[in-house]
């Protein structure tokens, strides 16, 4: 039982609650432990978010398409992770991205009226459902706010900062060539100029067809910004 | 008192919660209602977000800069709002703008320790602000996964829907002209070319220094997307 009170106490949801309090949240609500073995769906995009699910051990893939279907962002997360709190209220209440196991993945998931219960049942988890969220809110402002001279390479760093996950790894962009340059709003040309600079940089690796993030802390870099 | 009971159920806090509810609540908690005078400022960018603050009455101009402090973003609330629910909690905790009065203004304050305890009271106030916080952080991806075809005038939208708030008027962004092509990263012709079309569909106005967004609608066209 220790190894799993210790995930659990990583969750951002159970940071700074005592081992007591969760044994007894444990034992009054249903949590389900669920295996998925690699490449099994855990949740498809345009599920409804009925339960909070986190990946408690191993890793998950999340896909999410942009509205046009053109560009897909890949990601991996590890645990401890929770999977899109911000869409279990709110004006959409459906999962934004299909997430898959990554070998062996462990999740918890909670139904909603629970984790509602849970929430309402002591201050330290609202305390920590707010900060989830507010977090997540802030985000997008502040990323679009630390937009200083709008190179192709800052707004790579927008969209992929904000399409993402902090710690997130193999961050994979997949489209067709002219289509990412259309989002981005840029001639080819100049796109491969952008990409070769990032590549020098070791901030990507990049074909005609995807753009690999190496290392997602250097478009922080590049947006001058924080998470 | 009816007034006031009718004002404070319009607020998306105090939403589906009965008046007598509300009744008890006022009772317990302080709540601390506020007059500003026109040009009075309400919070300066930078203040801790000590409590939660509503306008009741009037109007309010929420100032937002850029982190370059290039670009200015105006705009104009009307009651019932709530100022920058989602800086009470999470990374960054004071506000990210200044609020000023726009004529007599009423705003009424909450401590955040009263307004923790009143989501612990009651489900429904706690179901409110995790549906407040959550759209807000919902709203930041959207927009971004709804551009489609990075021109100038989504790239206007996307930033200007980011930050400004759903029924705001009066936007106004302030630069220097060359700034605000910078940030947009685009040359002056162009720029130029394209806000013209845009004044021409009639969502803005400019001139050498602002862009005045006349429909704010118009830009949630231009990205095809809802709020």
């Amino acid at each position: 039982m220790d190894s799993i009170f210790e995930i659990l106490m990583d969750l951002p949801l159970f940071q700074g609650v005592s081992r007591e309090k969760l044994s007894e949240l444990i034992e009054k609500t249903p949590f389900h432990f669920l295996k998925f073995t690699d490449g099994q769906p855990i949740v498809n995009v345009g599920d409804p978010c009925s339960h909070i699910r986190f990946v408690i051990s191993g890793m998950a893939v999340l896909e999410t398409s942009n509205y046009t279907r053109r560009i897909l962002v890949c990601e991996t997360v590890s645990a401890p992770a929770v999977l899109a709190p911000e869409y279990l209220f709110g004006l959409d209440t459906c999962y934004p991205f299909t997430a898959t196991a990554k070998g062996t993945c462990g999740v918890l998931q909670i139904t909603k009226a629970d984790y509602i219960n849970i929430l309402h049942s002591d201050k330290v988890f609202l305390f920590n459902a707010l900060n989830i969220l507010s977090r997540k809110a802030q985000q997008g402002a502040s990323n679009l706010l630390a937009v200083s001279n709008g190179t192709i390479a800052e707004r790579l760093a927008l969209f992929v900062l904000s399409l993402t996950h902090h710690g997130a790894k193999e961050i994979v962009l997949s489209y067709k060539q002219k289509d990412m340059c259309t989002v981005l709003g840029v001639q080819r040309s100049s796109f491969i100029t952008a990409m070769t600079k990032l590549h020098d940089d070791g901030a990507v690796r990049f074909n005609p067809t995807e753009i690999i993030i190496t290392d997602r802390s250097k478009l922080l870099d590049i947006l001058h910004t924080e998470e």
